[in-house]
């Protein structure tokens, strides 16, 4: 179905500085959902550093069901964000939510996140082709793998080959997760594409205690790395408390991705 | 769940000049899935006010999957749609896909519409809520009535009264239809909320001759109007072709519809 | 897909006694989840009778999706029912929930009912195929129109032509409504097929408020009748106390039904 | 949800003579979908042993969508597994899709497999309850993880205690694949039970390439062990020639798993 299209015959890796995404090297993405104030997100920072992550992940808008929900807190948000990767050496990812703040975001981000809810966005992902710095592209929570890759195929298409699909779950009629990670997908994608996939499993689960063995699953069935959702005091989290890590149960999720990566002939770039 | 919102507590109906959404007479939204031409709009135009539409509905900017397939018209079609307005006496509605367009878009348009794949585009949600026209907000395909409400709400919270809401067809594991349209969801949010509710037959079956037999249903059930695709030439459609009614189905549709409309103590405004 | 098949080629209406199903007169089905009591299931016959109604439904066989819930009354359900056939002049169904219960329920009722979750058990489809009593084969869950048919074709093809198809609500990402009831999956059965088919709002919303407008938009489509949950006392009814209505409720669904009825040229029996 | 079931209290391992499934080493269950012939199931066998598996499936009743589709060899089909058991020293699987077909099928079998399709069928399952053989209770393709081990609960508050789960992909609006493969649930299971759970990449894919990947990971996340469709001659196969590997998959399938599980700290079998 794909044949003649640019993600069919893209390149394969995709470059955050000295960073490769798409490697046999496996990237790990960290951070809480939002960022909320200076010590919080460079307390994640450190952690995401000390156990072995390369990027900071944090939200300063957020894209929520409910307007009368926290937001994000903006700008000073991004300022925050870019503080930490400064102090500590990271990468950082965060998500743009609309066409018109895609410059404010590209003067901090190293990675623009597009969120689910955006996958079929086609003003912002055409504008999305006009920027150099790469585009992690969040599967739509019911698109199927096609729309997807034809979503990746606009930002591509329109000038930008950076494009790092993630997969993070997608609705069904289960409830007993938040959604149901489709690991399918990760597999069928790598057939059919060169791009690099990231899996999802904080989203994709909704689920403190099922991050780890779906992250597990995601490096076993061939993803390029993953984004987790980690809070120092997952507690107090204004958003998606229930399926942050702590610190300790990232530290043992990065020991137990090590041995499983090996298991597939990967590592982590650690 | 909706007690404190301003969707429940709505006036119930929406003007669009002397037309009133949301009341005991019905309203009938007509035309192509896009404009395409000078003459096929017109034609469309003078067959919906024939037949007792009051609205014609032809896309400008079409929200496709594919970067590769037509994209509309641009703002020749707005500008089409205009003529077709002035010379038939109709009011128009057409989407808008990016909230850079808005303001364009509502030069033009009697009713902004905003599709599915955008109902969780918030950015854009927030800029509709200043404007003083009309939207008409259709259902996202994989949407949950709350979601739905919420996005209305934010519309309404950041300004602007006059929403409709429009429901399309969710996506199901079936696919003998393109989409399955939820009548379940015009009685529940008839009963949560006072928005006026259109229904989509076209999207809602992806079949033509299905469109019939679901839009009596839906007026049965209590939506407030139907919006339907209809093209002076199905064949030659350069989008959704399979579900454009001919312009002789749509003329048996509305003496269909009268009587089932006088059945609920309704009648088309006709 | 189903050019050779008999459920293309059927003769269109099932007899139980002098009533035809599949006709221009829609059959009314209504009665209490399951048979409670002697008081009860004579009360809700009389009130099916007095209303309009010409079938009685109870279940005294239950499958209940935990071995710890009520079962039904068994066989001595199959009798109460029978006496209230007796002395309120109807007709009744009532589910077989395994083959080897076939035969028993076959001496007590009119039409036997295959529930959703049994729409693909095989064996009990050839073992209908045997009897001379009228099936009511009810949609799977999450059964996609073509295998609902090809089960149908199951019973036929193996020699009881006397098939009534019945939809019941699907299994979708919605939480709101219990199930979605799939009207599109009416009209698309009516134009595949000649097999009668009735709607069932009950099931297919879960919610009493929503079964009226429901069935109405079910009879608009093209269903050939309903069946409803009804209950002299839903507060204490054993199961579905939520989606049944009251019996003044059932007395309005009657009177709103014959409007719409007439308005898609069709009549109650009455 | 589940605090006072049986299955939440299950003793864990469920043995088949001197094989241990729920312990830390994996079994492996491979075969065709169905038994076609003396020659092919005998082939099968053979190179099941030979690559480290201990359990032959093979169905002899085949429920299948149209009554017109190859419903098996019944008894002559159990014949022919029970000779390749004797032959190469495995133990052999097969659905029992009636409950009228236990007793039969019981004779033959050291699992007895229950399909997607009579995950609900609670008079079979009741009747499982009375039986010494262990049972495989595959997930229904549309079920929630509580309707499944609710499922579970019938067998064993029936009096069978030995209950191994099977999770084979579930009903999406996903078609890229034939199921999606919900490896949320193996590890959700495992939190809330003791039961053991196989993974079924063959139908929780559709497709042979994916079956590699998405084995691994069902046993990275958790899973006891896996059952794979594997023919001699895929392309000849009477039903789901498509999702069986060859030979040499298989084999390849078994030393790729080795690392897996020795990465999660387990081993398989062999």
């Amino acid at each position: 179905m794909l044949k003649d299209l640019k993600v069919k015959n893209h390149k394969g890796e995709v470059k955050i500085g000295e960073l490769k995404i798409g490697s046999n090297e496996l990237v790990v993405m960290a951070g809480p959902c939002a960022v909320e104030s200076r010590e919080q997100i460079l307390k994640a920072a450190e952690e995401v550093k000390k156990n072995g992550g390369q990027i900071l992940r944090g939200g300063a808008f957020k894209p929520r069901t409910s307007p009368y929900s926290f937001q994000g807190l903006g700008e000073e948000g991004l300022k925050l964000l870019a503080e930490a990767r400064e102090k500590k050496g990271l990468k950082i990812i965060t998500e743009v939510i609309d066409s018109e703040a895609i410059e404010l975001v590209d003067n901090y981000a190293d990675i623009l996140q597009i969120g689910s809810r955006n996958m079929q966005n086609y003003g912002l992902l055409k504008k999305l082709g006009k920027v150099d710095t790469p585009v992690m592209l969040k599967r739509g929570y019911a698109a199927t793998i096609k729309e997807w890759l034809l979503s990746a195929e606009y930002i591509i298409s329109h000038g930008n080959p950076d494009v790092i699909l993630c997969e993070r779950g997608i609705r069904t009629f289960e409830t007993a997760t938040r959604n149901t990670l489709d690991l399918n997908a990760i597999a069928l994608v790598k057939e059919l594409t060169n791009l690099p996939v990231i899996i999802d499993p904080s989203h994709g689960t909704g689920k403190r205690s099922l991050v780890n063995p779906l992250a597990k699953a995601g490096i076993s069935v061939g993803a390029d790395g993953i984004i987790v959702e980690m809070h120092p005091n997952p507690a107090e989290a204004l958003c998606d408390g229930e399926q942050s890590l702590t610190i300790s149960d990232f530290a043992l999720l990065i020991d137990d991705l090590e041995k499983v990566a090996k298991a597939v002939n990967k590592s982590l770039i650690i």
